[in-house]
């Protein structure tokens, strides 16, 4: 018989439906960069794209941790009216990843990974979830994305990210999850192994006929452009002086483009365009710390700010 | 006692200054790339920014060919009024560069070098050139570079390239010229070599403690950015969908953007941006053939509708 896990959160913060769900991992993190070591710091894709996100809309959080998992340390996601709600606590080990930033943050290992009660992650969306006009998939196995979407009411925005494994192991469900997503989420590698165009524009313009109307490829410092029916939208990264831990960036992305996204009454080319200037500001504050640091403390002023110069920066005259 | 040498067109075009002058190599490449390899194509970074800069304004031309050049190659830059009294014939074969690209274009290896009487080069500018307003000192040795500064009379705008040899060999000559230009053309290894900085941002700011004015760091398909006392542009770079050589796309886009400004009443940061949105896209036409044919036979007015295509694929609504 299977145990009913507990919750994060008993009660949710409203029974309105959040403007942004997301799924994907809730984790322990230990990263060692050339530089420096951090401690045990909080980690995993819905707790960095909740960070982000939360500026701009109500996030519900779907994930599973152990009994071990700091609770205590996601107030400031509580705080940012995150709904918690939609993390279970499961008996046994919270996942655990350990890396290393390599060459100048050019490369990454893994030293260790514990998938812990990660493993047995069946994400059931709280009813209230159900009727979010966004969704988030993160990198998770492709059957656990289908059934969070078959889950849903009728979302005006799915989108989706991924990595290398599940391109691996599941291509086939991964393409049957990216067929019905609105927005892909790639960076240049991933472009390659779905497409094995070696050209990023080529690929990211195959992987729009693969359904998605938008595909956003990410190329980290190099910035990120958006491919639509409308061509291409190439957009610039905020200039950081002094990278601290590049983890969960690209999840912080997804959260700062999504997040906007939901905040908007409409969807379209511009609404994307601007999303993605705001993704990458947010993007800029979460390499200069660990884990999730680089975001935790900074207020919307500080966001807003930064937001301006970054569009000072691109702006022709 | 030394052979007087001839000069590649006998009367100059007009006595008239041109509006920018260039010194550089004048070459035959070979260029083999993953799918295919040229024939003996003309090469050098004065060839390859002239020919983008020819669309801008008129170009004067230095440099030194063999013998053997095939000087008659050179007539669709004659007839973009690029001045070549600036280019000596000497005996002896001409400077000829054969590399190969691999690995989809991501490096580059030299497969033959002839410098011929390149080796020679003793840059003499035509007296009409020496009260042009900009000064392009392509990647040649730093004394090369020094001996032409000292030629020309109060240029309004000096640019330097140069290539990590020349870092390697003559630092300190070259550091002399540097302090003494108002622009610095690097690549994201060069500023590392330079500042020992692995930020590039850090990296381009402290260039700026060097001399120039402003730095503008190319990183080829992921876009450019200039560093000035404004702080940081972000510039993208074209799409291209089919790479056929990157070759002289560096010298391209230095000749898009100097070009532009010779043409400009005013120097500043405006007209520096925008001088990097047309450096991008004569840089995008130059790697969709080989050597300078990229851009040889595009219109003035493909030009202005690529570019109107860029400024609205950068733009922010």
């Amino acid at each position: 018989m299977k145990k009913t896990p507990s919750r994060a959160s008993r009660s949710s913060a409203s029974k309105k439906p959040p403007g942004v769900v997301v799924v994907g991992s809730v984790a322990l993190d230990i990263v060692h960069t050339p530089f420096a070591s951090s401690d045990l710091v909080l980690g995993g894709s819905a707790v960095h794209f909740s960070n982000a996100a939360s500026f701009f809309a109500r996030v519900g959080m779907v994930g599973v941790v152990g009994e071990d998992y700091p609770l205590a340390q996601l107030d400031f996601l509580r705080r940012r009216k995150v709904d918690l709600s939609g993390v279970a606590v499961l008996p046994g080990k919270s996942f655990l990843w350990e890396g290393r930033y390599l060459d100048n943050f050019l490369a990454r290992e893994t030293v260790r990974t514990e998938v812990g009660v990660f493993a047995d992650f069946r994400p059931v969306l709280p009813e209230h979830f159900r009727a979010a006009n966004v969704l988030f998939l993160a990198a998770i196995h492709p059957d656990l994305q289908w059934s969070v979407l078959q889950q849903m009411k009728s979302p005006k925005l799915v989108a989706v990210d991924t990595f290398k494994l599940w391109i691996d192991v599941a291509r086939d469900r991964f393409l049957k999850v990216v067929k019905h997503a609105d927005l892909l989420f790639v960076n240049d590698d991933e472009v390659r192994w779905l497409t094995g165009e070696h050209n990023l524009f080529k690929g990211a313009k195959a992987l729009r006929r693969l359904g998605p109307k938008w595909i956003v490829v990410k190329k980290g410092e190099h910035g990120s452009f958006l491919f639509s029916d409308r061509g291409v939208f190439l957009s610039g990264t905020y200039p950081v002086f002094e990278v601290v831990d590049p983890t969960g960036a690209g999840d912080a992305y997804a959260g700062g483009m999504l997040g906007y996204l939901a905040s908007q009454p409409r969807l379209g080319e511009a609404t994307l365009r601007r999303a993605m200037t705001w993704a990458s500001v947010v993007g800029s504050f979460y390499v200069e710390g660990f884990g999730p640091d680089g975001l935790k403390s900074v207020t919307l002023a500080q966001l807003r700010k930064r937001h301006r110069e970054f569009c000072r920066m691109v702006s022709l005259p």
